[in-house]
């Protein structure tokens, strides 16, 4: 790929270009960068890798990843013990964590129904998370998940199996995002809003 | 950035968000990415920046980057060394060798001539290239440099400063790129292949 490079650029690039959003050509770019930048970011980058790989673990009860099991979150007793956020993933669960808004735990899924990719039930942690409903503490189930075809798919089939557990089971409100221009959105997104108009 | 993530795993998302190309997201998508593949991902990145970190330098001849010094292409007898090949950095001597049409040596300015940028001759290998230019085997310099106005200020001062050496100083030819449709062409573009066009 990188013509005459030796087999270790090489087997760098194949690696980098494996990354989400890079391809071959930003694979070479991101090499270079690396090599022309060895104490700063090639070898802080190999030491950030080792470390994340030998202590980062999967929280046994939500499914987050952290350096401690239970995750931080999950142990943390200023949570709402009584809320469980779900979402399709870690990368979820930063954004929502980033937005600050939400103070009850998570259950990770570990991704969604999907007849297209042959992701079913199985595939993902909903019998933990039927478990976790049926504990006493437990009030309301809130479901994070994206306004996709199987997003949806998935928010549904789990509101059905959790009608038998005692807990609230809620969505993310529809409607125009902050900052939205009615021009920009899709109209999907209008009509839902309209829809779901409340008193100004 | 990844909100209750911990320590470590901020300091991944932290120093991959420095790569070209990437920002906090992408940063953050491609430590998930990597923290969910840790066998065939993240610990195999790690060995491969460990160990082009301990075996790549930078050739002394040509400036490239190589396992070896002098690099394989400097060392190698087949390539024709009365042909000098002038890149701005390593990944366009890897374009130039993936197009596999060249068969001489390259000489790897380090950056532009850019006076916005404070990029004056003495930060770029103009010094070497001049020395090497007066050897008595090179009979030819070939300024690959991009088509932008540092890339031509650039070409116009190395082809002053090689007038005194006896070699023919020559640079990429313009005009329509290989499957470039005249509708999506810059006007630049068009004009150039235009002035430069050749009997049928």
């Amino acid at each position: 790929m990188a013509g005459s490079a030796g087999p270790e650029i090489e087997r760098l690039i194949g690696l980098l270009a494996k990354l989400p959003g890079m391809g071959p050509r930003s694979a070479r770019r991101a090499s270079l960068a690396l090599l022309k930048r060895r104490d700063q970011l090639l070898l802080p980058l190999a030491e950030a890798l080792s470390v994340a790989a030998e202590r980062v673990k999967t929280c046994s009860v939500c499914g987050s990843l952290d350096t401690q099991d239970p995750c931080a979150i999950c142990s943390d007793p200023q949570r709402d013990a009584s809320l469980i956020c779900v979402v399709e993933e870690v990368g979820a669960l930063w954004a929502m964590e980033r937005a600050a808004a939400f103070r009850g735990r998570y259950h990770v899924l570990g991704g969604l129904l999907s007849a297209l990719d042959g992701m079913g039930p199985d595939a993902l942690r909903v019998g933990p998370l039927i478990a976790r409903a049926g504990e006493p503490q437990v009030l309301e189930v809130v479901l994070a998940l994206p306004a996709t075809v199987d997003g949806q798919t998935t928010a549904h089939y789990l509101a059905e199996r959790l009608a038998g557990a005692n807990v609230a089971v809620t969505m993310l409100a529809r409607g125009v995002p902050v900052g939205g221009e009615l021009d920009w959105l899709d109209d999907g997104t209008i009509a839902q809003a309209l829809r779901a108009r409340r008193p100004a």
